[in-house]
């Protein structure tokens, strides 16, 4: 069974990619993140809802202080990528619904009025963001590291003080180096995770 | 800024597809499904943990009783689908890290033993693999109709009896039909997403 994607972007995003985990020294530029976001922005959200939020740790002062949320065994990778990126889930996105889902404005109130109904609203549908903007880091020929092994309450008190947004989790991005990843681990089989009924 | 994707290939998976509301009669096989699964399995998740499971809704018995659960508006598409799929975390994933993450095969116990933290776990990487999954829909040709509108507690009791899965999304699959899609509501610029420190 053939698929309708060519074989050279099924290696690009999905077969040949792997997870960095260390980087050489080339930047990673603006122009780089606008081109991924501007492609990824167009896969599907609840209610196009789009809650994920991204912040490009770009000054060392700030990459210092993110360091020192991160759990011990991802820090030297935190401190020395070309780029880090936190994902947040903004708990606050149904402010932007009556501009981007017109045809119900009101889905803002009547769908969305209550903040643990949108906290979890937020968490899944940027978490499906988060793994859309991992493919797209990979479409513009960069390997992404993303990470969840953080203190989550430290970064949302320090880079999301208003308290409205929640990380879901820090990216490197870049190049891969040297020795840029472990041996491949297995995958669950087909028969594993997909049922019949 | 090119991205290392090809134009046709970021058309197919971003710009030209769609979230589809129709479908041609076309069946979707198991071949197909198999072909989606064996290229998105390579996606990453943390500590490979690989959460998602996918059952395939091919009697009729069982569409009825999807159809009961899900939010009035998404039952004439849920029940007319040439293909409709669970998406669901499986929050005992821990289970499988012996075989699924070998170099520290600890880390079921170490990292996973509490149940509230591997519901947490499973419900973000999941979800990563509900983005993967959509995407991997639509590499296969076929559009996706994925929606959050249903009764999740009624959704688990009935098709998960023991208690150990949480429904993440139900996704009608197929070749798009007539006016399969509303017109496409606007996406949030770069500069309102993405930020810098």
């Amino acid at each position: 069974m053939t698929l309708a994607l060519d074989s050279a972007a099924q290696d690009l995003l999905f077969r040949e990619a792997r997870t960095a985990n260390t980087f050489t020294d080339e930047p990673v530029t603006d122009g780089q993140v606008q081109a991924i976001y501007d492609l990824v922005k167009y896969a599907p959200t609840a209610f196009n809802q789009q809650p994920l939020r991204v912040v490009l740790v770009r000054s060392a002062e700030a990459r210092e202080r993110l360091v020192g949320h991160m759990a011990e065994g991802n820090r030297p990778k935190t401190a020395t990528a070309p780029l880090v990126a936190i994902l947040a889930a903004d708990n606050e996105f149904h402010e932007e619904l009556p501009t981007q889902f017109p045809h119900f404005p009101q889905a803002k109130d009547v769908f969305f009025g209550e903040r643990p109904v949108r906290e979890k609203s937020a968490a899944l549908n940027a978490s499906l963001q988060v793994g859309y903007f991992i493919i797209g880091i990979r479409a513009a020929g960069l390997a992404a590291g993303p990470m969840t092994g953080f203190d989550a309450d430290g970064i949302n008190k320090e880079f999301f003080p208003e308290g409205d947004h929640s990380v879901l989790a820090v990216v490197n991005i870049g190049k891969p180096g040297t020795d840029a990843w472990f041996p491949r681990s297995p995958r669950l089989t087909y028969d594993e995770v997909v049922t019949t009924v």
